[in-house]
């Protein structure tokens, strides 16, 4: 398989590591052969069609900023699209930054690869929470797929479980913990009683979240999550706009101490009914969801099987990219069975 | 897909009404079309190799006490083993008693199946615990299927979670709560200060356990389904005797609370490293294993992807019967990649 890397930062540059980790074993295990023909970073792009040497990407990427400094293979004024258009390959991994504004540039790369043929994974929620239900028809229509498992979640294989591991089964509510660096807020302030704004700096002096905390605190990226659980395992097709949202900054130490009177905490919980919605709620402390620090956690309802609970740390670069292998192996899989006839 | 069902209990039972609750969206969703053509019970069988009408099996059943019963289709004088080699069909679906002396009669079922050219499905961990590599071993050579996710966590897809959602990666331990029995007693034990045996007496009033408890509560079952997990998810080659088992008889109500002490608690933990054990220890209440109650929850640690943990509840009719439903479909998807050669 013919890789186009869009995106060489931590979770780009792990999953390379990882490639080449796995060399041996992914010939053996899976009959798989990724060959990456192409990386695109700032500074422009390295390809080789016959694929580009991983090791040799990842030190040039090191020693100069970017992979477009390549003697052999380097185009420095090569964009992104240029690549995605011009370059041979069957798969294109996007591994850029979420952007939840207008899903750029994200959302324009995974089009284009669509438009040319090109199987997708990506890492990036912004254009996933922004247009969802037309990405998928997109893919459908051009009849490849679309693969995402490291936007729920990180490394902790939630979309997975439910997409596969209940196989004739049915999924009728979902809930969970999708936000880590508010999970850690909030467990700091019920367990040091701190105030909220207390938390929050010492989130950021551990590196828990951006200088601007919007994202995490105000419950936007959990409501992204939802958005993606709710399209991908639910078949419901909405977007953030329809996530009713609502962050922890009003989230008092007094509450969480009412809260712990009765045996429960507050947790900032996105949850699938009828509706979706972000807010922090009330939760027995018994609740397997109930879990502190900056662990996620999502329970599935199902008809038959009960309440399942998986649980996992949200984030990670090394966790994220190794999404992006078991994604590309899964589209191989798919593409075994023909199930896109 | 042609099915036998053996053994028609609470488990074969809820399997028939899934189907019957199912059977417009098997077709249309995973172009599954199931026909049941032989169910066998301690009365003998019911075969109509034009498949059997559910509904009226199981009234029959709930009537009559057995399968054989029918005036058309019923055979009271015929043994599972005569069905199991006469009747014509792609899988068998095993769903007998738990035995770990000998594994009988489920082992001489399977064998069978496997010689007479049929996949299995079965919930009943005793063969699997005594002769797991040979099984495999015997499918292989067979060149059909051995599915049995309901042995472990019942409902949860604790066996799947690890062999469907980490493609790529590599579990490198596991360690859970494998016994809901033992899990509900040292937690009533930790929270309300009972004995073992105070504890042990409420768990049987509620039917949590049997009358003889030794499976539960000598860590046998938990054994059991360490075996399977270590087999299918480690490719070690272990049976039941490979494992270091102690129960919960010796854990008192002293250790539990000094075990608070230091914000643990003592759960019995089925554990793989470089060996197999399963024994009471004290583990953290923040960790995600720390689950009360009846619930069974698994960690797996994996190279890439971090820890995974999974919690769910590890019993029920209903729930074990949907994992046969999800292991026939797993099969039917593993034909279509025609994995087998």
């Amino acid at each position: 398989m013919r890789i186009i890397l869009v995106g060489c930062g931590i979770v780009g540059q792990s999953f390379a590591r990882i490639l080449i980790r796995r060399e041996t074993e992914l010939v053996k295990d899976y009959g798989f052969h990724p060959r990456v023909v192409a990386v695109v970073d700032k500074g422009g792009a390295a390809i080789n069609p016959r694929g580009l040497t991983l090791e040799k990407t990842l030190s040039l990427k090191d020693e100069k900023r970017t992979v477009a400094s390549s003697r052999e293979y380097g185009h420095p004024a090569m964009s992104a699209l240029d690549v995605i258009e011009s370059v041979e390959a069957e798969a294109m991994v996007e591994a850029t930054p979420t952007n939840i504004v207008d899903g750029e540039p994200g959302l324009s790369y995974i089009k284009t690869a669509f438009k040319t043929g090109k199987h997708v994974v990506t890492t990036n929620k912004g254009p996933l929470a922004l247009a969802m239900p037309a990405l998928v028809e997109l893919a459908d229509y051009n009849k490849v797929y679309l693969r995402f498992s490291g936007t729920v979640g990180a490394g902790t294989p939630v979309l997975e479980l439910a997409k596969k591991c209940l196989l004739g089964d049915r999924i009728v509510s979902i809930r969970g913990i999708l936000n880590g660096t508010t999970n850690y807020i909030l467990t700091e302030m019920d367990e040091k009683h701190f105030t909220f704004q207390q938390a929050l700096k010492n989130a950021q002096k551990l590196g828990y979240c951006e200088t601007d905390p919007s994202m995490d605190v105000d419950g936007v990226d959990a409501a992204c999550k939802l958005v993606i659980m709710a399209n991908w395992i639910m078949n419901k097709k909405v977007t953030l706009k329809d996530v009713d949202v609502q962050g922890i900054r009003n989230v008092t130490p007094q509450a969480l101490e009412e809260a712990a009177k009765k045996t429960c905490t507050i947790k900032l919980i996105g949850s699938i009914n009828s509706d979706l919605r972000v807010k922090p709620i009330e939760i027995s402390r018994h609740d397997p969801l109930s879990v502190g620090g900056v662990l996620n956690a999502v329970t599935f309802v199902s008809e038959f099987a009960g309440e399942e609970t998986i649980i996992g740390r949200g984030a990670g670069g090394i966790e994220t990219a190794s999404t992006i292998l078991r994604d590309l192996l899964d589209i191989k899989q798919n593409l075994a069975t023909k199930l896109i006839a």
